[in-house]
């Protein structure tokens, strides 16, 4: 299946072979800072929809693709849509977030807890991942992803976005076994939403752990990278032709970077908190390294943006082993002129990067 | 003038001498959680006339202390009365955080601030300080304290709390001169106004650098951590019998503790995100440390705070050089009890690890 992409940078480093360039792709690269997404946005009435209708999720999926030229794909869609198909009930008001009309309060909610079937609860994603690819039609590969139990866990118990998440650390130090028995049904609900992205056509996943950063460490090993080992374990990731790669990212996880890429993950991504020479020669051969642009550079005028990206070029090095993105989610009030600049940008100044021995 | 303390272990510990128990304090000891300060804040009418009313910042100053058994005492006040003493007029409304009504849009804007004389625009906390040292007649010392110049700039640029810090960074990425004397009105300002505390009786300072871990290494270096170096270095800290030792804390810097300690501070604050014994090993002498437990454990039951604080207390192992604390502030839902539970516990199982050959 991938030998009849027309573009597999982003899955030749994610197996550490030699690529021209670094390929480069940004997360949430389908998202507000573009009038086209705002646009489907608005016809869709709401998030939730534009989520659930794989015809608009596969057009804007599309949409930064017709812009920029970006080596991925990446599905659109929402971490929550999980605990949605659990039966939390989710939407998402303007400017407030996801919120779950039934958010997990006791035992006896997470006892209840369903895993979902991905082709009936989910069947939405897997339609859109389908629809995907076909557009595609072999452009660049597709990225599906999902939450991390601990990060799903968050939203499950708070009910929404939180700033001191006070329920779930009460959960967590209070009555550590109600929420081991949470995370493992997160962990199956994921692990069989992941193979069902598989089956439909997605090439590369990627586990997004957005709050693992809160924890302590012995917390996060406990609660974020258990499960996160056991997902990237416990996947059935020879669906197509060679191994799905698998990307870990664990936002503020800086410290543990040893530990996430000896989960065996094909690439741990890493935020703009973490300098990528230092990152490498951590992780070494285990893992190729994801990130690190802070987003917040596509707010500077494009000649600054090169600058930055020729610095981030610079720290990791020569050779393979970098796929380039930001450090956490492109901004909504970014021109969209300056994510063009940051793509050209990679294209360009890393060619140097990829010539002689390495090849 | 620290002779006549009646408890130093604060003290001694900041200047890595032998104490009896580990000292304990809470980071915003005074605050929402304490019914008591709920009721004065009433009476006030609102937060920024508490700050500005010295008998009633006194009175919230020592309420914590008629409850536990602390080593310390920190000043009530806020990090943001210096920009509001530059002008930018501060308010609070419920529920929403800060306000600056003149937030810091544009170079003309920097050049017109003005580094604020502490016994004129901020006579209120000067008071206050000498209020404080009265009524505390020697019980235990007191803590002064700042923000830190890139925190501060991080709420005059934005002119609130921010989720993404886009103006100040994009001040950073953009106009980085034009950042850096911003900076340097704020540094000024902070050892202007930390001086005056120390000279109005505050026998310890922190300084909060509540921001710095949104920053890249670089970017850390550059705009937050060689202002905080600037500062230790500058302040005219032989006020008292003794040098005025200085706490320096940045939330989200456990990958910089050594830079941090290399500026020459007493002591290094760190947050849950790091283990003790780590930060201790990587510390060595060159500075106490401050810290660590996760908030959130407050949540928990007494049983529960008792084996965190035990597992902190031996994580950072025998002799002097810990300060405890949490690794940030006390949250408003705490229930005083469990901050009882957590002080008790810290002086009692921490003897053990202070007899023998470290005496």
């Amino acid at each position: 299946m991938t030998t009849s992409l027309r573009n597999d940078r982003l899955l030749r480093v994610l197996r550490r072979q030699p690529v021209d360039v670094t390929p480069v792709w940004l997360m949430r690269q389908a998202g507000r800072y573009l009038p086209e997404y705002r646009a489907a946005r608005a016809r869709a009435g709401n998030f939730m929809r534009l989520c659930q209708t794989p015809e608009l999720a596969c057009e804007v999926t599309l949409q930064p693709l017709a812009r920029f030229p970006l080596d991925a794909a990446i599905l659109f869609s929402d971490i929550l849509t999980v605990p949605d198909a659990m039966g939390l009930g989710l939407s998402f008001s303007e400017g407030e977030g996801p919120r779950f009309a039934r958010p997990v309060r006791s035992i006896a909610d997470i006892e209840r807890l369903p895993v979902p079937d991905p082709e009936v609860e989910l069947r939405y994603v897997m339609d859109a991942v389908r629809l995907i690819r076909r557009e595609l039609n072999g452009q660049v590969p597709l990225i599906g992803f999902a939450g991390s139990p601990w990060t799903l866990a968050t939203y499950m118990v708070e009910g929404a976005s939180s700033k001191d998440f006070a329920q779930v650390k009460g959960l967590l130090y209070d009555q550590p076994g109600a929420l081991h028995r949470l995370l493992e049904v997160a962990t199956q609900a994921v692990i069989a939403y992941l193979n069902a992205q598989m089956a439909a056509g997605a090439q590369a996943l990627m586990v997004f752990d957005t709050w693992g950063g809160i924890l302590t460490p012995p917390a996060y090993q406990e609660f974020s990278l258990a499960y996160l080992a056991r997902i990237v374990a416990e996947l059935t990731r020879e669906t197509h032709d060679e191994r799905t790669p698998v990307i870990l990212f664990t936002k503020g996880g800086g410290a543990w970077l040893e530990a996430i890429a000896a989960t065996g993950c094909e690439a741990v991504g890493v935020d703009w908190t973490v300098d990528l020479g230092d990152a490498r020669r951590r992780i070494g051969n285990r893992a190729a390294i994801q990130g690190n642009l802070d987003p917040a550079v596509l707010y500077a005028a494009p000649d600054r943006i090169r600058q930055q990206v020729a610095q981030a070029l610079a720290d990791f090095g020569p050779g393979p082993g970098h796929v380039f993105n930001l450090g956490h989610g492109i901004q909504p009030g970014v021109d969209p002129e300056h994510a063009l600049a940051l793509v050209e940008a990679v294209h360009e100044l890393s060619k140097p990067y990829h010539s002689g021995v390495e090849r």
